[in-house]
């Protein structure tokens, strides 16, 4: 498995697992039934966002977009979200997108990195950003209707670049 | 002074006041030197957004913008932004745009009020969202660059409009 630039040629393998995920209703707010086109229109917005892909081979296991989280005064901290082929769950693919995107957040300069909404009942997902050093800097009481538990808590997460280590896989 | 739906004819007199206080350095990270098109795109985006003016005759003292802060499982969360003309602060022109929002999102039936990024150094603000009965639910270290203090945080503030009182002017 390796971690690359995503190319149009990737999107037909994402989507499906983008609306798999999606649909599951437990850790993206995007708005349900997005066309093929519109969902590639948000996960692949080009410059200055990146797309990269999970690759074994010719198969896409994940996908991760990450960039500034706000222009202006706010673009020297970088976001990210990443999406995981639902069954290829628990082989490290999100750990290994994670450990990428945080190289190359460091090698572009920026200061840090903020998850603006991770859910809190995808522990998984919260356990793996605080292995990398992530921080909770706090929970939006409510902030996400999750299909199985209803209304639960968006973690702001948060890595300051300016201090850390480069992290080691 | 009311508030009131913000028209088109109303955009020539917000663009100065949104420029200024973009070009200040201090609150906002939109880019900088947007053009009055762009400029429109964002404050103006439309529905599911609301704009809304403070007006005292024909004068248009401040805006605000609001929706919800995300789409499909996290529209029952609303947000919101202010500009008040940079001439007439100090006057109450924030707190009416803020009680108007607050009173419109419960009338609309959300859930919470959440402000994504407050500059903590923008103590008049956080004051006023704080008189109004926001809490700060965290603070994202450094991830503002203001004008004249560098690097500060941003607050994420929450309302939760299931449990509190409606508001008094």
């Amino acid at each position: 498995m390796h971690v690359t630039e995503a190319k149009a040629e990737h999107w037909p393998q994402i989507f499906p697992f983008f609306a798999a995920i999606v649909a599951e209703g437990e850790t993206y707010s995007y708005p349900d039934g997005l066309s093929s086109d519109a969902a590639r229109a948000l996960w692949m917005p080009g410059p200055p966002s990146r797309t990269v892909v999970a690759i074994d081979g010719d198969q896409v296991l994940g996908s991760a977009l990450t960039g500034p989280n706000r222009p202006g005064r706010g673009s020297h901290v970088a976001t990210a979200s990443f999406m995981v082929d639902p069954a290829v769950r628990g082989r490290g693919v999100g750990r290994a997108l994670g450990v990428h995107v945080l190289d190359r957040a460091r090698d572009a300069g920026y200061r840090g990195i903020q998850f603006n909404a991770v859910v809190e009942t995808n522990t998984r997902a919260v356990a793996l950003w605080q292995s990398l050093g992530f921080e909770i800097v706090g929970t939006v009481p409510g902030a996400f209707r999750s299909a199985s538990h209803g209304f639960v808590g968006l973690h702001v997460m948060y890595l300051d670049l300016t201090t850390d280590e480069r992290s080691t896989t």
